[in-house]
């Protein structure tokens, strides 16, 4: 991919879905986007020329070649630098037939505008000055975004995200950068330019930015793949039950018979936006049956790696001493701080009224519910709702990008190396090559700093049209 | 489906595509049009008041919904009656994410915009007077042509096509029903205000019409479905490996035994927009193979049904004989008016100059050619595509629609037995009637009549969102 700066030729590409709709656009870019359009098209009610072509207007007429009509469209002409792209762009807009968009790219071709490449319009807008790398990323983001948690990330990125923090710490190492470098024209008279005490001071800074980023990259991995919700309980407690009532189909297999689901069963759920992957486990007890012990075994293997753990009891069978044994062998999960846990009390269907002895329970965050009935799932699954939306995991800006993680891993990697080379006294002529680093890898973010190759390994991953 | 004029709802659908693209477009039509997409919407520069949104101008901001920002969007509004239902129009171009696309639409739902119908805004484009029924059904047309053929005949149609040549004529025969009927008014007294001559004049005209429009439904249909070619010959003359070399694949079975193809094998191959069904057929010649002798039946039959034959020899083998046999053999052919016959001289690669004796095929459309070779393919397939071109095949208006088709033969069939009725001397009343199922069929055609019934099996064939 031809990546460099090349205002010279005019691109074209279909911008919509491919396949059959009730319209299409096809959008150009490039000096040429408007002579090329106006070349086939004749406008309802006057012939227009170039320079009464408003900006931002949509002008309905026919558009024909050699004679034949090809269609009724409408044209809209974005003057550079107000465009997407910062060049002038036309968007027209066709009937949605395949044969006609694709005809119009062809005759667009013939008359000598070049098939866009994929991202090609994006990487203009990157090379126009129009936004930065990672707001460019953000767009396949967001064009790919199928949750509510993917769409609101990759949003927020493209609308600025970290990158103006980013840039602005990047700004203030590289001014501490040229004083250390300046320091080394003058090695011989051991000047000091760089504050030390201010210079470990941004470190510092940087570094707690970077650490923060990079955690809040594993969180939005775990909002992407989905929430874990571990259910866990005594063996028919009703936990597949729940499970099946959540996802509002027969997923897992339901019996009679304590202990039926042997091994964990997946699935995940998107509800209100949000994916959460639910483990339905073995139930807790103690068996003497090899295969069943191991599935007991992974049920705590999941607790641990559960984000909610869902305790499912049969309300109507729990007594005073049965609470206080639950309460004290999930205890180092109820208190985990990272965790979030829930007693369900389930087969409400079989009890008249909830007796005194589980007042108890009360201090817990408890849903009552009949599994069997699905009764009070709703409130089950907006309680899981909110804890998501009140945690950290839903912070506006995140990274959610693996070049990005890969990017801010390495700066980090390199201010550490600066730290500890300040302490170890190390020379500053190798303390600037630590810098160096992480200037790069901070500027790859943004695209301060760009190759052809990351920008061809950026935008070749795009969609063509965009 | 709802029909009736209902201009109360505002109603709203993708109108791109379904899946992913760079962009989409969200289309609403209804009074409430503008104020719904304001509501959602933030202009960039300043707030935007319903009274200073320009008609046909787009403007760029943010989709906002309870605070939660959706996506950066361009809105246009078409102020009705500009627009393409004649109603208040908004467009909304989104990113072309589907989750984003979905989240839009079910915005604009909780807002009260109602969920547009399959065909809904042609409908109401139709219903506002903006085109006619047979516009409005080639809009679906044009939308789902495949090739130049289909697309063209859609177009035409769409731009009025017959429907100005049809609504001409039956307001002439409007007027003679009415000055029929008001002679059953004065029946009593024996007046004519129709004068009989001119009346049998019109009904002349409009049946000269009707029967050219009901052919050219014939010829579309053929053009649709691809113009049939029968590729003759004598065994191993190369049939198969000239239909191999024109589809630029390896689809009939070719070996150097003649009589390979047994039966014959059709393939549908579009040249330059247009679509022919090339039938490879069984070697003519005598045969003791039954097997055999039922694909040479068959060859005659494909011979019968085809627009155009081309006849292959090996040319290396033709001797002068060989010629006058030939000529005499499908003299019926090559003197058809309604069928193209071309001489596929083929294997010239075995040749090093035309002997002389070949120079009475000349005479013949004659293309010289090796199969094997794939050499001056190309001249053939150019011809065929002149010979499509050149023919009544495509002319500019044609009934491509089955609707279309029944209602001009109903039509035709009712003014037949007005002619009869004239020189049978029925009963003016009599006449009347078929005068007025003649008007009816006609009517329905362009829409000047409707029921809900024709309506809604029209527009429930489109897709949603036009």
């Amino acid at each position: 991919m031809k990546t460099s700066k090349n205002k010279s030729d005019t691109i074209a590409a279909i911008a919509t879905a491919p396949g059959t709709g009730a319209i299409a656009v096809i959008r150009l870019s490039g000096p040429d986007s408007l002579p090329h359009a106006l070349a086939l098209f004749d406008h309802q009610k006057k012939p227009l020329l170039p320079e009464q072509v408003k900006s931002h207007h949509a002008y309905f007429g026919t558009l024909t070649y050699q004679d034949v009509l090809i269609d009724e469209v409408l044209i809209t002409y974005f003057k550079g630098p107000h465009s997407y792209t910062g060049e002038d762009v036309v968007e027209i807009s066709c009937h949605g037939s395949e044969y006609i968009q694709e005809r119009i790219v062809h005759i667009l071709l013939d008359e000598g505008v070049r098939q866009a490449q994929a991202g090609e319009f994006t990487l203009r807008a990157f090379l126009n000055g129009k936004m930065d790398l990672s707001q460019a990323e953000a767009v396949a983001d967001l064009i790919a975004s199928q949750s509510n948690t993917a769409h609101r990330m990759a949003i927020n990125q493209m609308r600025g995200g970290f990158s103006n923090q980013i840039n602005a710490l990047r700004e203030k190492l590289l001014h501490f950068a040229s004083l250390l470098e300046l320091e080394l024209d003058f090695s011989e008279e051991e000047v000091e330019f760089a504050n030390r005490e201010e210079f470990l001071k941004l470190i510092s800074e940087i570094t707690e930015t970077l650490l923060w980023l990079i955690k809040s990259f594993k969180a939005g991995n775990v909002l992407k793949k989905g929430i874990p919700v571990a259910i866990i309980g005594k063996p028919n407690a009703g936990k597949s039950t729940l499970l099946n009532a959540i996802l509002n189909e027969e997923r897992a297999l339901v019996s009679e018979i304590p202990g039926t689901t042997r091994d964990s069963i997946e699935d995940t759920y998107v509800i209100n936006g949000y994916s959460f992957r639910f483990v339905d486990t073995a139930g807790l007890h103690t068996s003497d049956d090899h295969v069943e012990n191991m599935g007991i075994a992974r049920t705590y293997d999941k607790m641990q790696e559960a984000s909610i753990i869902l305790y499912v009891c049969d309300i109507s069978m729990m007594d005073k001493n049965g609470i206080d044994t639950m309460l004290d062998e999930f205890k180092e999960y109820i208190q985990d701080e990272n965790k979030h846990f829930i007693l369900v009390a389930n087969k409400i269907d079989q009890m008249s009224q909830l007796p005194a002895h589980l007042r108890e329970i009360f201090d817990l965050d408890t849903v009552f519910v009949s599994a069997k009935r699905k009764e009070n799932i709703q409130e089950l699954t907006e309680k899981l709702v909110s804890i998501v939306q009140q945690t950290s995991l839903t912070s506006d800006v995140m990274v959610n990008n693996s070049r990005h993680y890969e990017a801010l891993t390495r700066a980090l990697d390199a201010l550490q190396q600066v730290e500890i080379g300040f302490a170890s006294l190390v020379p500053s002529d190798l303390i600037a090559i630590d810098v160096r680093q992480a200037l790069y890898y901070l500027g790859t973010i943004t695209g301060a700093i760009t190759t052809d190759e990351i920008l061809g390994s950026i935008f070749s991953k795009f969609c063509i049209g965009k």
